[in-house]
Parts: C-alpha cells; structure tokens; sequence
C-alpha cells in the first residue's frame, strides 16, 4: 500500500500492473471540435474502459497491491458511483469478494453494475453517517479492506495511467482538462503530467459543486455543498490527499454552469456520438470557452448514464 | 450513371471513387454481445461515418459520377432522412448545390444537419405527393439531377461499400444482418456479399412496417404502410430496383416488436457506449434472436436521433 504521493515509478508500476487487465481506451478527435475551439484537441476515451469509467483503473491497482493483505477477507467501499462497480469488477479479477455499501436510493443502474460484477450490496440510509457506520459494521463482520474512491495513493496511482497513456501517445500536449469531483482522477492526472508531460493541467468543475475550485483558489480545504447538478459524479469534496497534489500540480480550476455541461454533452452524443456521463461533459465544455494552448486533451471520464427516450 | 445492378467491377470502382471522402469506418466488438447470442460478432460502425450514417457512401458516389451531368446544376432529392444530409454533404465536396424538399414537420436536428451541409431546403406538405410536386418544380426552376434515396444504382454501390470493407476484413463472415427500409443499404450488402463474401445475409426490419418482409416472402412488391415505429429510417416501401437484388441475393428477412429494438439500443447505449439510432438497433435486435452462424457482422446504419435528457 503507497503511503507517499506516487512517484514516477509508482506511475509506471501502477501501469504494468493494471495492463492485463483493463482497456488501453481509444484515443480521437473531432474537426467540429477542434474548429470551435480553435485548436486540435484529442479526446480519450475512458468511457470506453472496462465497467464504463477510468475508476477501473484505481480500483485495479488497489486490489493488486492489496491482494495479500485482503485475501480471503475482500474490499469493501462505500462509493455508491462508478467506484463501486469498479471494485467489485477489480476484486473478481482476482477471486476476491467485494463489499459494497449503498444508499437505498442508489440509482437501479448503479445497483444492476455492481450486482453484474458479483459485488456483495448492503443498503443504507442515503447519509454519510450512515453509510459509514453500515461499512464499519460490514468491515468488522467480514474483515474486508476497506478502499476509499479517491483519497488513497494506490487509488490515484491507478487513475494517473489514463493520462500517463495519452501523453505517451500524444507527448506535445499543451493543455489538460479534466473533472474533478474527489479529486482522483485529476490529482493522478497532474502527477502524470508532471513526471510526464508538460501541459497545463485544468480541473474541471460545475458551479453547483465549486468546492474544488474555492479550496483551490484559498488554499484552505473546504467542503462539497449537496447542490444539485446533472455532473452527479462531481458532488464529492475532496479528501486531504488529493487536496494536497491538486494544489502542487494543478494549474487552474475552472467553472462551468450546468446549461454549459448540457451544450457539451449534447456534442458529445451529437458529433462523437460517444455516450459520455454529465461529469465528463464537464470537462468538454470547460475545454470549449478555455483559452488555453493546443494541442489539448481532455479525458472523457466515464459513460455511464440513464437514458431511456421512450419512458 | 450505372443502368445495371452493379458488378464487382461497379463496387469497387465506387470504393476507390468515394475512399478520399468518406471514413473508412470503426469495427468493434463486445464480449457481453457475443455470449448472449453465443457466438462472436463484429460492429460496423456507420454511425461514426461522415454525416452520421452509411449514407454518406451512397451519396458521395451518386454525386461523383454525375458530376459533369449535374455541373453548375446541381442535385435534388426529397428524402426528409439521413440522405437528405448525405447528399447536401456530397455536393458540397465537389463545390456544387444541392436541393433538400423537406416537409413542414421534418425534425429540426434534420433540418439543422441538411443546412449546415449547405443545403437548400424547400419546405412542402408532409404527403408524398406534396414532396414530389415540390421536387419537381424545384428541379424544373433548377435544372437539378434527382438522386433517389436508395432506388438507384449509384446509390446502392456506394452503399454495398459498407459491406465490402467489413468483409475485407472480416472474410470469414457466416452471417451479416442489416437493417431495411427501402433497401439501398441491404441490396448493397447482398451484392458485396455475393462477390466477396460466404455469409447468409439477413434484413432486419421492425413488425410495425413489414413490407420488406412481406415483398420477400410473397415474391410480390408489397407498399409500406404508414405505422409508427421508433426506427423511423426503416419506414419506407422498396423500390423496383432494390426489390429485385432482394429478391435474388437476401437470404432472409426477419423482423422484430418496437420493444426488442428499444432493448437493442439500450445495449447499444449502455453496453457499447455509442449512440446509435433506433433503425440501427433494428439489426442488433434481429442478431440477438437470430439463429445464424457466427461469426457475424452487424452494420450499425447511423446515428442520427434527438436525445435531451432534460428538456
């Protein structure tokens, strides 16, 4: 288990680790795009990664690393997001059971993903407090490690790779845009970049949701508000690790409004016609009204969704 | 102008002709697909190709060999749907102007893609005989070549294209289902089939408009009649041309309810994270009740439908 901030050979171990098992994601581009925003832009593809979402990734790498120490006793997490379908996917990988903590209003596709996965689901009051004291119980019963969605090392060493593989692909990127909810996903991103790289690194945020924003701009942490936006996925604060690497690493943070996020995701089914999450459309429609330098690159975080147009 | 059901000779000659202009198109595969229906399978994803569906192919071809025909002229056509956009597209790379008769109550992301294109759009009564009045007098003001939504041969080897590079390289084929509405995309298919591949070939078409099937199965050209359907591309009558390459190069028609297209595209959506429209999911439904052989080949047609969650 890392116990520092990941290293770049922390990165690069993370990385052949977690190969065998998860999709190196496609990688395109979009003349449309790159008209409207006046410079080439690529989009990577984490929509398409194993469970639908870069968490895949850390999730992986937290079940290897963890492997011993969890044998026979499984992972537990309270994530009712992408996060626990991907750690009930990871611990599958290796036989292991997975815990999963939800709250009894957990939407029924997020239920069906990590029952698809083989994840143990208890229920909870849909509160923080709840859903802590449910895991503690849980954990003391089954003796199952418990890994939280982003404020762990292994976790962010996991997310970096999906900007370690673009910039692998794509080294003369000039700027990086991606949302920030927990932090995980673009405090690994900034690492990656870091070791790397040698773009700007801009967090991606919705207004409805500026925690990461304000802790960014104040340097003090402070915490998510619950206010409602269709970027559920970015409601997370974020936790003091990702705190930490996203104020050494990152180099802006920028809002978007929810009529934004809808425009983008709109292009995104539209003109890519990929199926992206809101919480991906963040990060589009920060990268159309941003001046930064081209060539950029945006990670399309995840693409799991309701839709059904017929209802 | 092609006056004969196109030879080996004809398709490849459109492959060559309209390969600077069109994508040559993504194939992916899925392995919760492939063991629901117990055998391997491959998508062929024309709903990535320019203008959003395999129409483009049809289109750009059509436009090419009657380019000196219709120079300084012009083309028209009076299909509301994908062609519509498709030829404006073509034109348009070739610097001449294309003629859109839509009726009134053409949807606006239609009418948005056939402007955007360039195309003139005449708005007419939403009946048949409005739109080919209109047609007319626009091509008698305009001098325009009519371009047949599917009835034509130019059109149909432009669409075998689709075929063809899906059994370039996938030639071990056993069956290939694709969707059919007035049949420029299935007649193509069998004809690519019949030259360059060995697999059953099987049209895909929704209860609600049956006339495909009924045509085939009678030997008679049978009317499609005016019944809702999700798969709005798939509603049109075969024309004589196409009814003929049916008849003689179509293994089977099969159809499938309004539901089992709207669970197809959920896993389209879902599963695949690609949007595809519902006539696309006419294919994937028939795949998933068809008996056939694998490996088999699915052309997802387009993807072209209003999707906004929140409205």
């Amino acid at each position: 288990m890392l116990e520092h901030i990941p290293t770049k050979e922390d990165i690069l171990a993370a990385h052949e680790r977690i190969k065998p098992y998860i999709h190196r994601t496609q990688v395109f581009s979009s003349h449309w795009f790159d008209d409207r925003v006046g410079k080439p832009c690529v989009f990577k593809g984490e929509h398409l990664q194993k469970t639908g979402a870069f968490k895949a990734r850390g999730a992986m790498n937290a079940v290897l690393v963890n492997a011993e120490i969890a044998q026979g006793k499984g992972f537990i997490t309270h994530s009712s997001g992408n996060h626990g379908a991907a750690l009930a996917w990871a611990a599958a990988q290796i036989g292991e059971s997975a815990y999963i903590i939800m709250p009894e209003n957990a939407p029924k596709t997020k239920v069906a993903a990590v029952r698809q996965y083989g994840g143990n689901i208890t229920f909870c009051a849909p509160t923080l407090e709840a859903r802590e004291t449910t895991a503690a119980e849980v954990q003391s019963q089954t003796g199952a490690l418990l890994v939280h969605p982003y404020n762990n090392y292994d976790i962010i060493a996991g997310q970096s790779t999906a900007t370690l593989e673009l910039l692998e692909e794509h080294p003369g990127l000039r700027t990086l845009y991606l949302p920030v909810g927990g932090g995980g996903l673009l405090s690994g991103a900034a690492l990656a970049n870091h070791y790397f790289g040698n773009a700007k690194v801009v967090g991606c945020e919705p207004n409805a949701s500026g925690d990461a924003y304000q802790s960014f701009q104040s340097g003090h942490w402070v915490p998510a508000q619950n206010h409602h936006t269709i970027a559920e996925g970015l409601k997370t604060s974020l936790g003091d690790k990702t705190f930490e690497i996203i104020t050494n690493y990152v180099d802006e943070i920028m809002m978007v409004s929810e009529e934004e996020m809808k425009e983008a995701w709109k292009f995104a089914v539209g003109r890519l016609k990929q199926l992206v999450e809101p919480s991906a459309a963040a990060g589009l429609a920060v990268a159309l009204k941003h001046k930064g330098e081209g060539p950029a690159g945006i990670i399309l975080c995840g693409g799991n969704m309701d839709l059904d147009p017929w209802s």
